[in-house]
Order: structure tokens, then C-alpha cells, then sequence
């Protein structure tokens, strides 16, 4: 094979995470020769960097809370985690950062793995620089598929490299414990990772921009994640800046805008993600390097049918399981025209990713757990609904106080006032995580309040929040 | 007030339950005045004896067996539940088997409380017998609704009452641990209670007449929940009759149809329900004591156009919870047809219990947890749908292998090959209790599988078995 080598498929996908898998897949399924290039580990960002081992990290700091809050258990649950079993499971669980069986199941489906960098050089034309330095073109008869993913964005801080920040990939890879950790960031991955080692026993200082944590959700579930970071020993700072930041003999020294100096082991910064964009060869079919990509509902790039992008970089929804979604619709569209089969294209159908815009779920693993799909109350109302909130005191619920003594906990439904289905929903509290897929089945079915009805919660559990928020709205 | 005082009502309720509360909140609410009549305590079996002891008991023992299998966690949980606690905090949570605080809701709502033995004396006319032998007649411009509920059923067994056996009363108010526990039936009450009694220390053998247990969920549900109750320690029997049973000397001796012999400190008979409709004049109005009642979808009585049955005493579905959602319909019935307003009755309207037929739910709070809503395979096929059922090993889920360590679990969807919407599911292992209700919403809703795919599962949570077997009924 030499540098001048060029092989023909159907579909090509950049990237192997588990977005680029998905569309592999659907595109395998319907018979499409398929390539995929990673010029990393196959399986992604998810599988070594995010979901994965942050669960595999939260789990059990989740589980020992919840059993610290049940009576006649609380009384054999002794001691701190075992931060090492911790850590050693986190690595079983990301196969120790190796790809093989990932690999494999790529094979198993017949898609063709190319490693190395990928860059488009021209339209459905991809050309692949292996780790060898030789080079392979892939050319596309139908469709290439960028999934190339976000990465963490640091802020432009003067010698912010030399002090090696942490960012999320070090922050759920790190081998040990740092004894005093600033995060900083109110986001997803801050209040998960700050909860993840103040857990194991770091010393964690928050430092947040903006006046509360998870300020893309309900305000009240960033209130209570904040109130519980603060019970469980880290120091929590809203409205904070970093000033300057610099590492001195080993030491972390952040000073903040309001001219206080911390002084820490290791700092995360959690404070945005930057597309994948910038070297894959984007100027040579027109578009700006570094960018978002554009996309229409089949995640079709905007003035290219045959380039679609899929996942993070389109920006609709920076969430694993929105970019498998949008990867199974992106793989059934490529399919579709390469075959000629009517495409779906209408709302909700086969081919066209409505859910990106009404009904994103989310799940966030602290304690307490945050789980929210589609839209807030005031993002529905920026929207122009017409609709209204009721809120519920979780703690109301028997099947709440059941699962934890001392139950704290909210929950918010934000119903649309013209046709009485539901824009929203918010949880916030202990084992909510499960919970929310209800409120995604309701939002996404658009399955009208008078029928939610219907739909009993079984007594005695926390499900049973769906009768006192349709009673909320029907009583106020 | 003499034995002839007679007061007059729009709405009399008979039993003072969750069932009789619900349809008294609702009447009240409709400015209907309404009395309450209960014989023993405010809130019925399902505080006391029921629904809220049991899962007081069980959620400390499913939380310790959640936290046993979380790695990093499992090193810190020692030695057994504190039963005592386990006991007290069971205690707390039935008040200590006093209604005051209920009584005060019912007092706060409006309605009257009766304390003492309401019997029908005719139609429209409630007799109640108090506790110091006065009596009162209550009669009911618009309405009486029967929410006696149900009690254990005790096998006719000869001298089964010297035996004093436990029933689900005593089997959920102990207050003390029994050495050796004989549990006979298979169903819901004798797995739970099965369950704690084993894990707070009992050595407990279950006696099983049919092929396994929870004989009316899929299969599978039993024998993963039998297969953890050996495991857990018990000695579990199935196809196995009490032939006779004895105390001797306070020891519970019971002869087995294989004939074995098992001496125990008590014994629990969880064999079913019968009304509780014996004693409440039911003759006076042409109906048979001790009978089920017959009611249509608004909970009428048949033929009787101002008695309803509401609850355990129709046998729809013997649960608390759907017992509350028939009794919202029928109070909303009732209020409807005093004033006048329009009848919703057709399927799914608000004044028609349709989910009684479709989409019941219930969660069996075992380790393993079950969870069902709908009709099983078998169930769905009886009643001639046309179906096919999908099965998923719920251990093939990223976010159960994380919940849980060697997670087991297997979930089935019975889809209706005509209109592709879901006649049931079923879910069985740890955690799955409030994953339930998404499938409820799903049945009850309606919801198509076309649409069912824009319902996308937070990844890595459990609830991501949606898209597993969403995609087996795809690929199969």
C-alpha cells in the first residue's frame, strides 16, 4: 500500500466514538460499505473519559449516601470509600483506557477501522494519515460523517499550560486521590467531579462564574446539588472569577477576582468544550475550521448533501446518548437516499432528530441526582409557549421518605397551556436518575395531561411525584 | 343524639382507606357534603398492615443489598441490618398503628368521620354501630360507595386458627423477630415478606402450591426472585402443599403433601384475599354478602345507580394505588352526576377506570426488584391481541452493570403487531422499581414504537433497556 492509495465505500465516518459507531452501524445494517477513522481509541470520549468513568467513579459515592440515609442499615455502613477499590473498578470499567473490544465489535459489524488522523481533502473524499506517517484516501460514494466530538475548552489564561490543568479527561482518568482539588466550572462535569472526589477524599474548592451550579437546568436543582456539595465538606464559591493561576514547586495558587489565594494539589477546569473541527479538513469543502457545524434534522450539514455532522459538533446537544440518537436517524437517512426509500423527514419521523429540540434528557450523577428532558420554564417561555410551572416538594411523596430518611427533593412540570401536554420536567433528590425516563416517554409522546392520568404510579414509590404534580395543576 | 338520629348526606363512603379518603377528597372537592364511616383505624390496611410496614422493613434490606454489590462500597458494609431499628423505624412510619394525623386530614377536608360498623340498611341508608353500641343512620342523597377493601384468606385447614397463624397484619406488624419462619403462597405479600423476614434474621422456608413464584408476571419474574431468596438463605418449595398444621408447645408444626415435617415459631398463610363485604348489609339491597362487587368503568355497582365499589372489594386489581386511581374516577363520577356536568365515560375518559384493563402497574419490592405494567405474554395472547414479546438480559445495559455489580435482571415488552403500540412490560432486577413507571406511561399513553424511538434514555442509566429492546423488536 503506498501514500497514493485511495479505496472506495458507500459511507465514510470520522470518528469512533460511540456517535461514529451508531451511524456505522445503521449504515452497515442497510448494506452500506462503511469506514471509520479514529486517530485515538475506538469507543471515544464516552467510553475512557466521560460517561463511563464518571459513573463508574459516582456510583458508589451515590450508593453509600443513599445507604447512609436508610435507618437500621445507616448503622453498618462504616468508614470512608475505598478509594482504591474505587479507582480500580473505574479502571476495569474504561478497559483500562485499551480499545481491542471496541475494535472488535466494529469488525463484527463490518465496518472497515482506518487508525490515524482523518481530514477531508475535497468533497466525499477523506484521507487518512496512519500513525506510520503513510497516508490512505477513502473516497465516499454517499455520505461522510463528521463525529468527531468536543473537546474541554480552557479559558485564555495567561501560562495556563504550565500549571497542567486537569480537564475532564484527567479528572475521571487521574490514578490517585489529589488532596486538595479546585474545580472550576458549575457544570455537569464540575459538580460531578467535585462530588466524585470530595468523596475520595480530596479537599475541593469550587469556583463558579456564574451565581449558581447547573445553570442550564431548573434554578432549584443547582440550589439543592450546591446545598449538598457544601454539607459533604467542599466549598462551594458562586459569582468567582479566576484571576490568575500558577503552579509553584508542585502547588497549584489560584487567586479569584475577589483577591482571595487558593492553594491546591491539582485544578480542573470545567468551563466549556471546543468542537473537533479545527484540523479535519473542513476548509477544503468551503467550511470554517474550528466551527460548529450547521446541520438540518437528518444532521445533514447545511449546503452539503453529502456531508452530515453528527453529535457534539453540531451543537445541539452535547450528551452521549443525544448523539447515539442522532446517529441512529443520520445512518437511516444516509441509507435512505443512498437506496431511494422515502425519507421521513417529517417531525418525529424515522429520519428527523425532533428530540434534539423538545424532549433532551439529561441526567446529572450527583447527590442529589438532577435529571431534567426537555425544556425550562424559561426556555419555554423564551420560546414563545404559552405554559405553566407547578413545583412539588419531593419530600411530600411517601415513597420519597421511604427511600431515604430525610428525603430533600423537588420537582417542576412545565405544561404547555394550548394543548395540555408537557414541555418539561426537572427532578432533583436521591434515585431520580431512573425516574426521569417517564417524563422523556411523556414529553417525546406528547401524551396529553388528561391521559397522564391514566398512567398510575405505583404506591408505595417516588413515581408517585407524577400524581402530585398532575394534582398541583389541576388544583392551582 | 339517640339510637334514631338520622343525618342526612350527599356522598356516605365505607371505609375509611386510602380508597374511601381518595373518593371522599374528591366528592368534597365537588362541594358534596360527604361522611366517612371506619370501624377500625383511618387509612386502612395499606398504612398499617400493608403497603407502608412493608416497604419500612424492605427498603433497608434492598438498599444493604444495593450497596453490597457497589465495588469500593461493599469493603465498608459490615455485619447484618440492625433489626431493632429496622423494627422502630417500621414503627415510626405506621405511627405506632394511631390515625390521629389522618383523621385530622379527613376532618380538614370536610368530611365527617363515623367511627363504628356502617352496614347498608336499604337503599341510600348507611346503619353505623359505634363503638359504645349507639347508633346512627346516615343516609346519602347521591351516593354510597363500598371501600371495605379486602382481607387475608385463610386455607380451611382443621385447627388452623389454635395455630394463631400470621397473615399479612402480623407478618408486617411484629415486633419481633421469629427464629424460623414457615411462609405458605407465592404471590406478592409471601415473596416480601419472605424477603425481610430472612434478611432481618429469620430462617425462612416457603411453601409454593403452584410451579414458582409471582405466578401472575411473566415467568421470569419468580424464578429470578426464588433464585435470590435461596440464595439470600431461604428454603424455597414450590409445588408444595400444607397438609396439615399444628402448635405443640408454642412450635408450629407443618406436614407438607411430600411429607416433610418443618417445625418454625411462626407461620405466615399469604394465600390470597377475600372481600371484606360479609358484614355490611349488603343483602338489605340485593346483593350477596361476602361477595366481589360488580362495577362498570365508573365504579357503579351494576344495577344499582347510587352504589359504587370502589377498591379491593370489585377485584379489578388489588392494589392500593389503582384502588386510588379508581377512586378519583369515582369520586369525580359521582360529583359529576349530582350536578348535572357531562359524563366522560368512554375509554380513557375522566370518569372511566380504562387502565384497570390495560395498564395496571405494580412493583413486588424484592431483591430482586419486579415491576410490571400491563399484560403479560400469556395474558396479552388470552385476550386474543395479536403480540409479539421482546426479551433483553438487562446485564447487556451499561448503566445496570454500573448500578450493580454482576447485575442480573432481564426485562419483556409484548408489543400488538396491529397498531404497534406496547400491551405490557415487565422489568425484573435491582433498581427497576422506579423504572416501571416510564412504561406505564408508554401503555397507558399509548405511545406507538415509531415514537417511542425519540424517547431517549439518559445515558448510562438503566432505563437505557428501552433502547435494547426497542432494537431487539427492530432487528427480531
Amino acid at each position: 500500500m503506498t501514500e497514493t492509495d485511495s479505496i472506495a465505500y458507500d459511507v465514510v465516518v470520522l470518528g469512533a466514538g460511540p456517535v461514529g459507531e451508531n451511524v456505522a452501524d445503521r449504515t452497515r445494517a442497510a448494506g452500506l460499505s462503511t469506514a471509520v477513522v479514529e486517530s485515538e481509541l475506538v469507543g471515544g470520549e464516552c467510553s475512557y473519559w466521560a460517561c463511563m468513568p464518571s459513573k463508574a467513579l459516582l456510583r458508589p459515592v451515590i450508593a453509600r449516601a443513599d445507604a447512609r440515609r436508610v435507618p437500621g442499615l445507616r448503622q453498618s455502613v462504616h468508614g470512608p470509600l475505598d478509594a482504591p477499590a474505587v479507582l480500580a473498578h473505574r479502571d476495569y470499567y474504561t478497559s483500562h483506557w485499551k480499545d481491542d473490544g471496541q475494535a472488535r465489535w466494529l469488525d463484527g459489524i463490518g465496518a472497515d477501522l482506518h487508525r490515524g488522523h482523518g481530514r477531508l481533502t475535497g468533497p466525499r473524499t477523506v484521507t487518512v494519515t496512519g500513525p506510520d506517517g503513510t497516508r490512505r484516501v477513502l473516497t465516499a460514494r454517499h455520505a461522510v460523517a463528521v463525529c468527531t466530538g468536543s473537546r474541554a475548552a480552557l479559558p485564555g489564561l495567561p501560562g495556563i499550560d504550565e500549571v497542567r490543568p486537569w480537564t475532564s479527561r484527567e479528572a475521571t482518568s487521574a490514578p490517585a486521590v489529589p488532596g486538595r482539588l479546585v474545580v472550576v466550572g458549575g457544570g455537569v462535569v464540575a459538580t460531578e467531579m467535585a462530588t466524585v472526589w470530595q468523596a475520595l477524599g480530596s479537599k475541593v474548592t469550587m469556583l463558579v462564574r456564574g451565581k449558581g451550579l447547573l445553570a442550564r437546568m431548573e434554578p432549584f436543582a443547582g440550589e439543592l446539588v450546591a446545598e449538598a456539595l457544601s454539607e459533604a465538606g467542599a466549598d462551594v464559591r458562586t459569582g468567582t472569577s479566576v484571576e490568575s493561576v500558577t503552579r509553584e514547586n508542585g502547588t497549584v495558587v489560584v487567586v479569584t477576582d475577589a483577591g482571595d489565594r487558593i492553594e491546591a494539589d491539582e485544578i480542573l477546569f470545567a468551563t466549556g468544550r471546543a468542537p473537533r473541527t479545527d484540523d479535519i479538513g473542513l476548509e477544503t469543502v468551503g467550511l470554517e475550521p474550528g466551527s460548529w457545524l450547521d446541520v438540518d434534522d437528518s444532521l445533514r450539514v447545511t449546503g452539503h448533501d453529502w456531508l452530515y455532522a453528527v453529535g457534539d459538533v453540531n451543537q445541539r446537544a452535547l450528551l452521549t446518548h443525544q448523539g447515539k440518537y442522532q446517529a441512529r436517524i443520520a445512518g437511516a437517512a444516509i441509507a435512505a437516499r443512498a437506496t431511494g426509500e422515502t425519507l421521513l423527514a417529517e417531525a418525529w419521523g424515522a429520519h428527523a432528530a425532533t428530540a434534539d429540540h423538545a424532549a433532551v434528557p439529561q441526567v446529572v450523577f450527583t447527590d442529589p441526582e438532577a435529571a431534567a428532558v426537555g425544556l425550562s420554564l424559561a426556555e419555554a417561555e423564551q420560546a414563545g409557549h404559552r405554559v405553566r410551572a407547578v413545583d412539588v416538594d419531593l419530600s411530600s411523596v411517601a415513597g420519597a421518605g421511604l427511600y431515604a430518611d430525610g428525603y430533600k427533593g423537588r420537582a417542576r412540570m412545565v405544561v404547555d397551556l394550548e394543548d395540555e401536554i408537557l414541555r418539561g420536567v426537572t427532578l432533583v433528590g436521591p434515585g431520580v436518575g431512573e425516574l426521569i425516563h417517564s417524563a422523556t416517554v411523556a414529553v417525546a409522546g406528547q401524551v396529553p395531561i388528561s391521559r397522564l392520568w391514566h398512567a398510575v404510579p405505583s404506591y408505595p414509590t417516588i413515581s408517585e411525584v407524577w400524581l402530585r404534580l398532575l394534582e398541583a395543576y389541576r388544583d392551582n
